[in-house]
């Protein structure tokens, strides 16, 4: 049986009926190929013919912290994106110079449904709460981090670091608000074994600079 | 002398006064440090004590050919970023799945400009007409063309074609609207010379596979 939301979307949008195969997939991984036996105006019922597990997840787990945005449209537009590319979780950041503590939580959830449906992943992203930059910096063993910062030496771009991490399957990637971090910040995340990284030499929104990390890192690890 | 719709965003909103130094760019590569003489309600007068040319602007040029999208404001986020990145010209495709024939001109050429100033560029990134995929194929000498499609084999990865691309100074690349290309345009293109690619396992919306693309190939190239 689909859950009543996803039922409706399945009859009336798109039109599935009795006999057509579908995939169905639980947001923790699970994906299964199931036979519709029976579809009315409130139910999608049908049965399992293949279980699998992890289909379009990347090997790979990638973290992104992005600061919270002014225009909440340029967040989601990250967020959407996101998961399309592969991200493993979506961190919402507070720091010096963002002016805004909170999400639309439903709105967002939304995005990641409809993002993970749309782009053929078994699993759903993790969005965190809004989160300080000083209570996420700690970088768990095993875990690369890299801090995006626009004044710095253009040898350090983020494709040199990831060869220089090569090894690590996860990393974390901090991208700030507006205005980027403040020097103190990017201090204080070098300190705790973040490495300053830059995205090229032209001025990049927050949100460009986000989802171009994405699309490097997925890219450079051929996931 | 700025124009007057320059110079009123200069005076009203980012409250430049006399004695300031500012930058100003003309669209066609020419870059301007400018020290104010005057401001008032209309206008904005300088003289300039620095001239540049192409200051932002990639030696690569990177054209992206993407098929009009039934949502505007998706093929709008795509232009912006497309700008951000570093991308030559833009050309909206009229295809066998495209839905649309217009654009809204004005609109896409306020995104241009306001791109341009926000990501430092000094050249206005060209927009096409909306222009119909058999009219777009030929490659001039020198150009190389990859075509993106989702039913290949995964070794076709975008980053090894640019691997073997790696001398061609201007590349063009063509990303479908949703749905993507049809198998018979796929095989036109491949016939015309293009390379078709991959990006990747996910399937992308139309936009975010447009905007990988210029991720991609520019910091592949380091630009």
């Amino acid at each position: 049986m689909l859950p009543e939301e996803e039922a409706h979307h399945a009859a009336r949008v798109l039109r599935v009926s009795a006999g057509d195969e579908i995939v169905v997939v639980d947001g923790m991984g699970g994906w299964h190929r199931v036979v519709v036996d029976h579809v009315d105006r409130r139910s999608v019922a049908g049965h399992v013919v293949e279980r699998r597990q992890g289909v379009g997840e990347p090997p790979y787990e990638l973290t992104i912290a992005l600061g919270l945005l002014k225009q909440r449209s340029r967040f989601e537009v990250f967020l959407e994106k996101a998961v399309e590319l592969g991200v493993h979780e979506v961190v919402p950041l507070v720091t010096e110079r963002t002016e805004r503590e909170r999400v639309k939580e439903t709105r967002l959830q939304n995005i990641l449904v409809a993002a993970m449906k749309q782009s053929l992943r078994s699993r759903l992203v993790e969005l965190h709460e809004p989160t300080p930059l000083d209570e996420l910096l700690a970088l768990p063993a095993g875990t690369a981090g890299l801090i995006c910062h626009e004044a710095v030496e253009p040898e350090a771009s983020i494709r040199r670091a990831l060869e220089r991490s090569a090894e690590a399957m996860r990393l974390r990637v901090l991208v700030g608000p507006e205005g980027g971090f403040t020097d103190g910040e990017v201090e204080q995340a070098r300190r705790s074994g973040y490495e300053v990284v830059s995205l090229g030499p032209r001025r990049l929104r927050a949100e460009t600079a986000a989802l171009t990390v994405a699309a490097i890192v997925l890219s450079a690890k051929n996931l």
